[in-house]
């Protein structure tokens, strides 16, 4: 029989205590396994530290799970700054009553993706709440990377003429999930794009250190992104509808359900922003790596119009593209 | 009129944006206000690095709110491993329709702690789910400090002979947050013990680095707490009733609800561990300082009995304080 998560897994006392050695466990390294209130490790150098809640519903989804985009989501906004992922906190709030065998299979998406890209889990926190007073699960996980000198990459760098990169086809994750949720069926199966892009940054700065601006596209999608990139860096954007790649299933669920891809939430996506007489060799780099096979140029930054997006149209016009304004996909991550 | 957080200031759009301005307005310092998905700055040594999620019910109660309660419990966790704590992250999981002045009076207590410790929010999250999918407001704080040369303190170090340093009395918190959530009114209003425990620490390590554990007993309460440091040492413990202090308002309310202080949680109390030549030096220190007056000698460790706590009580006899085993009070923290 499934048993169940109850509240006093979460009081600090024994069933707490049990669970935690489950965990410590599961992540394996010196760190965890002193059990101190606080992890201890020597650190030198310019460091990068980011947070992030989960509170995707549902916490399955094509392609992914609350505790895999949990990581690869923090992963990514340190390798944002061009740092190497470290370590992680995981912290859980989960809702009385959620079937252990649940817990146990998000875990286990953890620790696949901290083994494939050697962060380790180094200190964590479970909190238990009553029967609707939270749904099912919800995950902080905060994390700590190194940036190696040389390195200076920030949304406040990008310059005109620069060259705008992104990773990939848009809107991935965004459908992904929302079908699940609705119960949704397309012809194609969406499947989230969740993907830990360390390799990726990795394989960019091989080939340049002279990186601007790296962003993942996530909560708002590009659009979103490439408005708080003009707006950091007081400059203009120019993108071109026809090059942005968009799946071909994502573009239908979009007419379908009346969303703009750009703004449909990516979680294995990144744009970068780098001097033009780099781009054509960081645009091979990343072409040659799993998660940047669709990479393409889609656009420049201009002095004009600062704060400003602009797209040219597959019809020829041009357009503003504003940042979200409203709600479009609550619970996307 | 009180406006109220809507789904889409956690959109990631233009909402969001207004919500983070605020947050970076309350918080300034020039590492948050880069506004990059990752904080970044120079780190060079020990690093301690915690992670805590706070799901208190209610999220006000008699000497502190969930806000308050957050940034002391992630100063408190560093603290406890002497680290200096530096940076926190904030994450904060909102319930759609939490009124905007709720929001505003805790951020405004996070920076009342913030300003008195010295530490600084660097980076941030804000989420918001439907309402009923949680309760008002959970609050994941992780931060990161710096431990000095020379000092070497875990809950592996307890030796036999050590003596056994309690910071004051024992079940405010617990209490507090109890008797608010089931509108309990006893003689005397029991206020939370919630506080920074960064400068008693401080003042510890100035008259001695030899301190071998630190811990606040939070979560289960210092039976809970002892219990772990006898198993991370392999050591017994022995403790006096009659030293341990508790106020008579708890007391008091303890008996009416049938709970035993030492398996209240506490929020603004430390148990240290120290040799024993340096013992009172240590407690005079403490007595000192604001949140150690009522530091007392609660008893020492022992080689006998590895992993077991025994208590000598007020009768005389002797018997054995246990972990805590079931669930006490739920959303204590």
């Amino acid at each position: 029989m499934d048993s169940k998560i109850l509240l006093a897994h979460g009081s600090g006392g024994r069933l707490s205590h049990n669970l935690i050695k489950d965990f410590i466990q599961l992540f394996r390294n010196q760190i965890l396994e002193k059990m101190d209130d606080s992890a201890v490790f020597d650190l030198n150098g310019r460091v990068a530290f980011t947070t992030d809640s989960y509170v995707v519903n549902p916490i399955f989804f094509p392609g992914g799970d609350i505790g895999q985009l949990a990581v690869c989501g923090t992963i990514n906004d340190l390798s944002m700054c061009g740092a190497t992922p470290l370590y992680i906190s995981l912290a859980l709030i989960i809702e009385e009553g959620l079937p252990m065998s649940v817990l146990k299979q998000i875990t286990s998406s953890i620790q696949t993706v901290v083994k494939d890209t050697g962060v380790k889990v180094v200190t964590g926190d479970t909190k238990v709440v009553n029967q609707g007073s939270a749904d099912k699960l919800f995950i902080n996980t905060a994390g700590i990377g190194l940036i190696s000198e040389g390195i200076d990459i920030s949304g406040t760098n990008a310059k005109p003429g620069d060259k705008i990169i992104l990773s990939g086809a848009i809107g991935d994750h965004g459908i992904a999930v929302m079908a699940q949720r609705e119960g949704l069926r397309f012809k194609i199966l969406v499947k989230s794009d969740c993907a830990p892009l360390n390799t990726l940054v990795a394989d960019m700065l091989k080939v340049s250190e002279k990186i601007h601006c790296l962003r993942d596209p996530t909560r708002g999608g590009l659009a979103t992104t490439l408005n708080e990139l003009t707006m950091q860096s007081k400059v203009g954007i120019n993108i071109e509808e026809e090059k942005v790649p968009v799946h071909e299933s994502v573009r239908a669920a979009c007419e379908f359900l009346g969303f703009d891809p750009l703004y449909v939430a990516n979680e294995g996506k990144l744009v970068a922003i780098v001097p033009a007489r780099n781009a054509e060799k960081i645009l091979k780099a990343m072409q040659q790596n799993l998660y940047g096979k669709e990479s393409t140029i889609i656009g420049e930054v201009v002095a004009e119009h600062p704060g400003i997006v602009t797209m040219k149209t597959i019809l020829g016009t041009s357009r503003i593209v504003d940042m979200l304004s409203g709600e479009l996909l609550p619970r996307i991550c």
